[in-house]
């Protein structure tokens, strides 16, 4: 059966350098199916892209291959890797974009850092630095590894080439600091928005696992608007109102319309819950 | 040979909403080639999201699948159906996002309403709800049924499954009141634009059937303008000009040039044939 | 093995002209494989796709065939073309897009001329035209060539069909002007800005062979800023930077930054190089 690689890049639509990538792996592998995730993560955003990678990912069949190229450090000494998950391979530099992911599958890290990290993988994770030539491209520009090295690499790796063809073993990864929600002395809840949809959905850091189970008497606060207990759907009610979303997290939402533009929000400002 | 699906929404492609949709059909039909029609259908705008599809079914071989979430009733009472055509299956949300389609198998409504409603379907259309679970996702989310209900009855009906195993047969569906063109008494029509494409083409919902046979003596007024004579092509004179497009609508366009910007035009505002 | 069928068009993404064509592809030759290149070309603006194009042809595999409607002259005298290349099948209308394609495989004109022009084809490029109405769909529209002529071909070429089985052999097309570096009395040289990509960095016409041997000594001028040396990566100096980028064009870059916003630049702006 053929494999599956879905790619992940903030290049946008209005070049052809997605296309180049598609192009470059097809070349190798002319059998293996090609899924778009999102190409307009913003310009460098680590985080974002990250964000988006990890709402998705559970949704595609074992052993996918995922390709995430945020990559403003392209050509510098960041190193490029392969994460191996019971799920999945991912491939990206190693600039932090695959955070959510190596948190998902090794438990939240207690610890709150403001800089990037090291983060020692435990089983069943496995890393590997990308670093064997042989199978890149020839001429390896060094502003355009996505075309040149990853696109090769996911290509053998989806023809059955195993990571430790393709580079050498690493213990530890680079990791971004994950904004987590903070409990405070008096019971409540500090989230913040991370990510905002096309529909104007403020999407938090809290998760449905963090609020009470009474969802009645929940009140959440955003944007200095208070918003008395939990929806199901998001045409449930009139105005705001707050769901646990699709991938899990409290969304803050305004009926027919954008809670975004309504309450002038952005992705980092912070949300209460009582 | 592989069943075709086709994906209409209206998620964008800045979220991975998309993305998840096609990881969930490719788990249970790895063999299903997948056709992106539209994303950017404005967020919740039903009847764009009807037209869009009236202007692309006709050009996809038999037995392809259209998979159409524009879903702002998404969670609630509203039902999802398979409409069965002799061209094609509809899978959609039951609030008239296939009322172009309808009507184009239907014949033309008479009746002129302004609400929401309920159409009785004739053979050769059979429609049916979407309502065995063993079909879904485990777990379904109430805000995003595309992804845990839509997709994999879509990737089933795509292995061959049979609606009437999907859920149960329906003798009448929901449909929205589509602008006709009105005759007046003086013979002249007036008609809308219902449609502004990326070229800022003024499509309207008059037809090229509804016009006289000599298309030279033809008077088109729009924002204000009038245009003398169909044209053939967009490039056949200068300024403003009017052609039946290539979905047999008349159009209103203006050479190398936007006519939406030049006439201010939206839609919904009148055009008036003489 | 199937074949790979690329498309370009300015269609964008919010109509479904793009899945019109791709429908009516796979309805002729249900297993190739499609890949977008790029749909957001501006409207009718030829040298983007011309450009575009040219950027992503040579990373597919041998064989491919690309399909490119930008056309402003749909319906008119205007000739619609295959090119045949040791690379690859070009597929468009005789409009010009193809200039940069003629050029890479013939070498550069030395004759700067103003308006389109007919360049002579010379081995191994070979051109047809399409006019063997067998192969097209029964009903052309004289507005949507795309849908109803370029998408069968494409398809049948794609299924084996000879060139001369769909059109008849021509020995010269049109090409457009295609600005070239200058260089000047004191040995300098003049370029232009012909594409500013999604992150910003501005491209230029002048190619790393076109730069002296000593890549430090050289200084570019673009937008009133003077650069001194060239570098390596996006993220190896901060603030403005040269570049040689991944399609071997000289490009001015801002590190973390739009070089295009900072310096209000546009296409066909000149930058200096001494």
């Amino acid at each position: 059966m053929s494999a599956i690689i879905t790619l992940t890049t903030d290049f946008g639509l209005s070049d052809a350098y997605v296309a180049s990538m598609k192009g470059v792996i097809l070349g190798i592998n002319h059998e293996v199916k090609l899924v778009d995730v999102c190409h307009s993560v913003r310009p460098q955003d680590i985080l974002q892209g990250a964000f988006v990678l990890n709402t998705v990912f559970e949704y595609f069949p074992e052993g996918t291959i995922h390709l995430v190229v945020i990559d403003p450090g392209v050509g510098t000494e960041r190193k490029a890797i392969i994460l191996r998950t019971p799920a999945a391979y991912f491939v990206a530099p190693d600039n932090g974009v695959l955070s959510y992911i190596i948190e998902h599958f090794s438990g939240k890290s207690a610890e709150v850092s403001t800089g990037r990290k090291k983060v020692k993988l435990k089983p069943p994770l496995e890393a590997y630095t990308i670093t064997n030539p042989r199978f890149w491209r020839p001429a390896v520009s060094s502003t355009f590894h996505g075309r040149d090295i990853f696109a090769p690499v996911v290509a053998w790796l989806s023809l059955g080439y195993q990571p430790a063809q393709l580079g050498d073993r690493i213990t530890s990864v680079n990791s971004l600091p994950l904004l987590h929600p903070q409990r405070r002395p008096d019971g409540s809840l500090v989230g913040h928005i991370i990510h905002i949809d096309i529909f104007g959905n403020l999407v938090t850091n809290i998760r449905a696992e963090d609020l009470p189970e009474e969802k009645e008497s929940v009140t959440i606060n955003a944007g200095g608007h208070s918003i008395q207990g939990l929806s199901l759907t998001y045409a449930e009610r009139e105005g705001l109102l707050a769901l646990i979303g699709s991938s899990g997290y409290l969304e803050v939402s305004l009926n027919r319309g954008s809670a975004a533009h309504f309450l002038n929000a952005d992705t980092g400002s912070e949300v209460f819950v009582n």
